[in-house]
């Protein structure tokens, strides 16, 4: 047996506390050694002592500068991924980051290539290709039952808007929502999108408008093996979180519902009524965040490849970033524009 | 192309009605040639001769007796069926005859005596066999996807309670309503029951309990081939007519849900509805009243065996009799028992 | 009661023959009064006499003439249906007349003009509005269970791609498949198409791409009503024919997902299988084609908007003909844009 | 915040793992003190202490000893958990047993009374009522939506067939499979049962019906409220883990289906497919093994009664016996004969 990845957690918001938590109490193949966050709390604190953290610190470089701790897991606020990204990879740590790895292009071009230099494992937290539905979907691709893909569909709706405020920094509904869309896209597709086109609205929340964004976009897509498909946003669906796929082939099509948190139906005078999706999307992807950190363990431990890459991180900006210029210029846009651009 | 079966209908109530319009419009391989209804009314009278009968008459003699029709389907109440059988056989007829032949065995028995001494094909109502989902689990079976079949579970309710005056004079649910389900045990299993034992209970009317009955009632079977079964009976599902049947066996199972009257399903803060069943039988089985009439006159044009023979109409009603003694007598009960006492 | 409509049928192909069977058995409110077929074959003659046509011709002036005919209903060859209308509504006669009224526009604004100046219903055969399906999900919306609509998808593919020769003199996906799309579409967003944008490949059939034409398509729409939306449609679905419809809005989404000959799951050690769609258009909208002239027999008798226009024809034929110039030219095209040149 | 209940596992079988590693990673409100088993392997040496547990041992009397320990999970091979039981009872601790407490109902009795006698809370692990799906069933009861209880099925098949040797010791079918679901019967109807009438059949392997047991069984319930009910069992189910319930009542019904492991289906030219059942009661009841001790914590922590309590598992066992006698006798059988037997 290999020695377990020891690993340190920068960021202990919400999705820092699920890492760590999965880290230290499902994965037997990690070690959780360390825990920062610039401000932690006292009861961030007694949580990550509780975890069994060796070192719980407000300091990231004491992570950075442990001997002991080989991978580090940067769940900071996005403006700071690509800097702790070059830091870790300058430390030698494998990294795990999660998305984006920055809103600018060149910022993160740069965190890519100090991790090229640098040799070490980064993977990005893309957890839906994980997800037990969309990882099946590709299985059948995969194993020849789909035949040629010939289209790919993704529903991809929040149960609650995020607040105004936030939606004037989240970089839009592209780089902030469909971009998790796109890189499922190019997962089920097994090829990179080309061109896309959008149409968005309003529809939601008129501040959403007013932060200059739309809350409702649905985006064609053309990718490089000839398919076609296309995804659709909605910042609020009533019924809970809608996360479905359906990808189309010459030899069949394989489409997952939603995941609902029991099987029962009830049958009155009313219909047959059965419950809402999963709400949120901790508990929808409750699982896939466990396993994509114990692919992310396994390719350190194996040196093989991540299953998502730096690379598809950029990839899937490209494509974000794309379909904001087709939004406002009301015209397709490839992806080699883009790249180019930059 | 062999001549089209002539058919005289006797009885225009409800089930007349539809097998009398069916045989008009929807079955190429038959003609109307006559109704007759003891009570005919004039609405009846101008109802029939829309279809194109020939005869429209109150007297079943006028059918009996016309040389030009071949075969006779009996809808007249439940007490004229056996001597009705009696005459269209001494006629030369062949017969349809809705269930049950007679609520009197010994009569049933004469019944089918002329049938067999007439040399005519003798078909019985059991409809269900003839249902879409009943048929395709049966192909199952018969296809050998199930199996050796280990248990057959039928769920059969009605939408609402009959009044209890009707109660009063129907025989009882074992005969009024489980018999549908004893056939179809009997359809699925591939063999007949030689056991029964009944739980029973007034439930959801009072006065069904006051005139001698029960409207809730759950009987287990035993098979000639091993296999065991249960059906369930309530005389009151709110939600509509609840008919469903899984045949499990030794390499899976299959299992046929209720028919909705479309697909859409509604997600909405409440969580996700879709409409209720089907609610009424004529709804229900309308093609499979259809299709028993399509292969009552393929067995005549064919010289071959009815899907369900008058000896079937017999072996459903031991096993309802039985399932009453067992109930009152709170044993179980052989079918060879009932058998023996006539 | 009002008097039964008289119906001529002029065409007696695969649908002629499916409106003059329904006429003529399953339409209590309309009487078949004649048939007539440019090309009437020695068999069609029989079949037609067999409905009981009292007029059985050649000669589509016979229906015309008849002062006893008060509807026709047009289901000849597509290049014959404007000038049938043209010279149906100058005898005075209410038109039920099959999808496209012409392939071009102009051609199809005479027939429009002439219907209106005769002052007579026109219905185009537009049969899907009336699907028990999708009829549902309008239902919904304007009940307002799905409160304001922000995203219509459909999901349309055929189960088998029709032979190149006919692809070549079809007009193209869009106006030959896709046309039932949008008119879908306008229906369910209970508004008009404002502008479209395709994506188009020929992954099903080489020949299809040689005669010119794509065999997978997909189109963004935005509707007046500031809804947005997506059609795909494949020429080839190897599982049979796929009819989906969604509307999504501020308080719900209601979906039609595909109807199944029967409701049986089987299963076994390889897994819970159930049936396939219903194959072909014919079975799927068996029903729905019933219903459509149900409806047109009862806008004629209570002198009633019929449920869909000849005006609804030509705005779906703008949305095909806007669809096919976006494939071409690589752009978003209005509707306007396409409505000005004509 | 109370303290956390302090716990020592006895027993490191399978069942004991489970419990022993929910209790050390994923129940806060408990902590895992101590793990004993008399045949406790160098493997089990190592995974207990991995888990964190202070005292490992081969001998129970260290946890029943243990001053810091207040509760006692008995996973122990079943002949041992009457007299731990009333050891543990003795020693002051708060129980946790997994069922049957004994085979001997006169054991059951002594254990219970020992049980009374010291004051401590005792948990049978009938996990089931635990379910999300069966425990949806009984919210809806219990809310009213089912109106009164009419009937109640239940569906109980394993995957595959437990060795016959296993079978000769296990206390056969009732007792040792169909328990469970007597306990599920009792739990949905909201009451005890009072009659039962068993069918059953060897049909699965020849080998338990030579063990003197059945594979295949079906057994008739009558409730002390008066509703009526059905368990099958098999012991092999060719796809999987079958764990279905229904109760249906005056105001509606409802029904839990088996739990997928994803919720793709693949539509292809052989139909529409998806996976089969979860397979193994590992996995199906996962979360109920830990919802079962989060409430056995929470029992004691706020002096409540359990929710499984030792007089459910005497009951259960009564019912499991009283089947037995009428498989054998061939007779129903009621629950007070076999109380007064005792």
């Amino acid at each position: 047996m290999t020695e377990k990845l020891k690993i340190g957690v920068i960021g202990a918001g919400r999705i820092g506390k699920i890492h760590a938590e999965n880290i230290a109490r499902f994965i037997p193949q990690v070690k959780l050694e360390g825990i920062a966050d610039i401000k932690l709390s006292a009861e961030q604190d007694s949580w990550a002592k509780g975890l069994g953290a060796r070192i719980v610190s407000r300091d990231p470089g004491e992570i950075l500068n442990d001997p002991h701790i080989n991978a580090v897991v940067i769940c900071s606020s996005t403006d700071t991924h690509a800097d702790l990204t070059i830091k870790s990879a300058g430390a030698g740590k494998h990294i795990f980051c999660e998305k984006p790895i920055d809103l600018s292009v060149p910022k993160v071009k740069s965190a890519l290539e100090a991790v090229r230099k640098a040799g070490v494992k980064l993977q990005i937290g893309f957890n839906r290709r994980f997800d037990h539905n969309f990882a099946r979907i590709r299985e059948y691709t995969q194993a020849g039952a789909i035949g040629g893909v010939h289209i790919v569909k993704i529903t991809s709706r929040d149960p609650a808007p995020p607040p105004p405020e936030y939606v004037a920094v989240s970089g839009g509904i592209f780089i902030d929502m469909m971009i998790h869309d796109f890189d499922m896209a190019r997962f089920q597709a097994g090829c990179g999108i080309t061109e896309v086109y959008s149409s968005g609205a309003c529809l939601v929340d008129p501040e959403i408008g007013k932060a200059g964004d739309v809350d409702t976009a649905l985006v064609s897509l053309k990718f490089e093996n000839g398919a076609i498909g296309v995804i659709d946003n909605s910042r609020k669906a009533v019924y809970g979180y809608d996360q479905r796929v359906e990808v189309f082939g010459s030899k069949g099509s394989a489409a997952a519902e939603n995941d609902l948190p029991n099987t029962v139906k009830f049958s009155g005078e009313g219909g047959v009524t059965q419950e809402k999706p999963l709400y949120f999307f901790l508990e929808r992807y409750k699982q896939a965040f466990i396993d994509e950190m114990i692919s992310f363990a396994e390719a350190v431990a194996r040196d093989k490849p991540v299953l998502v890459s730096g690379e598809d991180g950029l990839e899937d900006m490209y494509a974000a970033l794309a379909a904001g210029v087709s939004l406002k210029e009301k015209r397709p846009v490839t992806i080699a524009e883009i790249r180019a651009s930059y």
